[in-house]
């Protein structure tokens, strides 16, 4: 019998599933144009039953009990929009376990127990698509996987998180401290009253592990990713970033040299004549180099009720054409590349330093003597009084060293006397070499 | 028996066809782990078989007879990359015909007859893939009709020809005019020694045909694109763009509202907060524009051997894939919504205005007044003398009008004696409202 709609349970009814309740009623026609079935929600899980809900006429589908969407042999797809890891995974795997396919939003879960979900549906012949997981709105993930397939990416440079560039964005506008900003984000719903996911870097290394993964063909592991935060970035460091021509920007960065690879999350001065550093607000952007394809970058929405759920719901469409084909579980290319991670001695980049130091004749070329003593090149170097003290302030931009380099000259720096404080470093993207 | 590798027919052996070449040969390893298939280059038509070739060892494999590759049943797939209508045409009928799969770069013979040739290999149960077509590595094509499936995509815009691109941009960075730098641009071989295709608007109006009819599942013909060309801006309209917070951009719009459509070519005024505004040289850009999805964009190089070659074989390997799962020919969506273009009445924008008025007192006020007695309300005005002249001249920014009130306004300007000349209108794309 020639089936005409597909059945689908959806577990999560917060924002983001209330979104693809949303857009599967308000594109049925469309639906069933493109895939030539009709889409059906068939159950909701839900904590609480009695809990209102934005959409109306949907309360005799909610269900509290996982089991009557994961045991109903009438549910075709399940649509994980529930989130953390526990139960999330076991509700997939149960599904999967099944025979039923899946879509999830999970950067969590993804991050984490990807390729044991993904290995699970390949034996089960059935597919599990995540694009929501990674810059909601931004297809970033299909077109690593298929649009890219024939050129070898050597970098990808994400601003995925839109909380913390929502903060940076502003500091930089609005001259506010991050303290102040922060505040702002949390009442305004754009920062959890807990931020340190988002603000400690932890969301955007979940999603280049995803992202480094699918690009390079390599099974990166979250504690593989190098993490630092944005608790620590100053309005001089902004000023300062400034005068030099650069935003800062949390920066994922997947590198690969020589088949080996990198993967990094941190503030990073970005020169404003990259395309990445007019990314403002809660966008996000997705920058890929490719050897043949050269530059790309792919913007909008990192997230947001709409936006995550159309994603979703094109994942959703691929299933049933899939299902419709009888191809599930057949699209996803595993990683088979071997890994190898760079030492710090083959991690390149230029930096971005700034200090206190006595403000003494000499000190500039005593500090920019060590730099050469250290085979570091400058390329922009500005000394500057502090006002109503002894003390001048240095900035100064590196040409390319190893992240082992920097580290030599960080303790050589502290060791010179005139040295008061070093205040910050950065990576640096962009710009002249 | 079961295939280990898929023969290719490559049309054409030009810079796109090099590039095909070169990323098979360097990827065949990667090829094979993402297809299970190997990828032979089998045959390679050429206009001349003596001519030397940048790629060595392929002497074996050229031939002038294009029937030596659409009559051999060995081959698979047919690549074609010669460009140009005719032959082009026949020869992809030809392969369809004899149930091979077709991967194009083709935007000017997609754009006349891609709904013939896409009815003809559903028909025929084969893939006809084409994202090299529309700006060149950037996988546009993909996302429209798979990424954004689930939503309903109101606007289209497009920097898609990346020629005039860079003439405007080096004509608002160098202040040089456009003769200078049309010439320096055919001198780089950014320009062709006939310009006219690319400054008239023309083949960004194919791309807007391709991009449009897949965006809103639409059938758009290319005589529907209204359009107008780049020959006329001129220095003084960018200095006063930019005075306003605007740059000038050959921006190719496809519209929705209310289910009618409208499509276009026209330099266009973007305020420098929209993020095509700063879309410059060569570069490509594809803003897309979805109820549920908001604001995208899709950024990368237009054109070039490597990043054309690289959407070629990406959807080579779709259609490789495709073959070992026996779904050829499916994954195409057709048209399906019906067209209504719209009228002059209906179509919105706002306007920018530059004439030459009398130098003399309340000049001003009758030129508002008569946008006020024609209900169009004014954003931002500048008045500014002329040297060494009675004259003074006038640039205005409208806020929303209608295309027809735009042309009424022009007639009555026209009409009043103060009015030297009307110097030049553009449509006006972000800002405020």
């Amino acid at each position: 019998m020639q089936r005409t709609s597909v059945n689908v349970g959806l577990l999560g009814f917060g924002t983001v599933g209330t979104g693809v309740v949303r857009i599967i009623s308000a594109h049925q026609e469309d639906l069933v144009k493109q895939t030539g079935m009709g889409v059906n929600i068939h159950k909701i899980l839900v904590r609480d039953r009695d809990k209102p809900r934005s959409v109306p006429g949907m309360e005799h589908l909610v269900t509290d009990r996982a089991e009557e969407i994961l045991q109903d042999p009438a549910i075709d797809v399940v649509i994980e929009v529930m989130g953390g890891i526990h139960p999330a995974k076991e509700y997939i795997c149960a599904a999967l376990e099944r025979g039923k396919h899946v879509v999830t939003a999970n950067k969590d879960l993804m991050a984490l127990y990807g390729a044991e979900i993904l290995t699970l549906a390949k034996e089960r012949g059935s597919d599990v698509f995540y694009e929501a997981s990674v810059a909601g709105g931004v297809p970033i993930l299909r077109a690593l996987e298929e649009s890219f397939s024939s050129d070898r990416i050597t970098k990808i440079m994400g601003i995925v998180n839109g909380t913390t560039n929502y903060i940076l964005s502003k500091m930089s506008q609005d001259g506010a401290s991050y303290e102040e900003v922060l505040k702002e984000a949390q009442a305004l719903g754009f920062a959890e009253a807990d931020p340190s996911s988002d603000v400690d870097g932890i969301d955007a290394a979940r999603k280049m592990t995803i992202l480094s993964t699918l690009g390079f063909r390599v099974p990166v592991a979250l504690e593989e990713v190098v993490v630092k935060g944005i608790r620590g970035v100053t309005q001089d460091d902004i000023a300062f970033g400034k005068k030099l021509g650069y935003e800062i920007k949390l920066m994922g960065l997947a590198q690969r040299d020589d088949d080996k690879i990198e993967v990094s999350v941190e503030p990073t001065m970005v020169h404003h004549s990259h395309p990445l550093a007019s990314v403002n607000g809660v966008f996000n952007a997705v920058y890929v180099y490719g050897e043949a394809v050269g530059e790309t970058m792919f913007y909008g929405p990192g997230a947001g009720e709409l936006p995550t759920a159309t994603s979703v719901v094109s994942d959703l469409v691929m299933v049933v054409k899939n299902m419709k084909l009888h191809v599930n579980g057949q699209g996803m290319v595993a990683p088979y590349k071997e890994k190898r991670m760079k030492e710090e001695t083959e991690k390149l980049s230029k930096y971005f330093l700034r200090m206190v130091v006595t403000d003494q004749r000499g000190v500039l070329a005593r500090i920019t003597q060590l730099f050469a003593d250290n085979n570091i090149s400058l390329g922009q170097v500005i000394q500057q009084p502090l006002p109503e003290s002894e003390e001048a302030e240095i900035v100064l931009v590196t040409h390319e060293i190893t992240k082992h380099d920097l580290r030599q000259v960080l303790l050589a720096l502290a060791d010179m006397d005139v040295t008061k404080e070093i205040k910050s470093w950065y990576r640096v993207e962009g710009g002249d070499e």
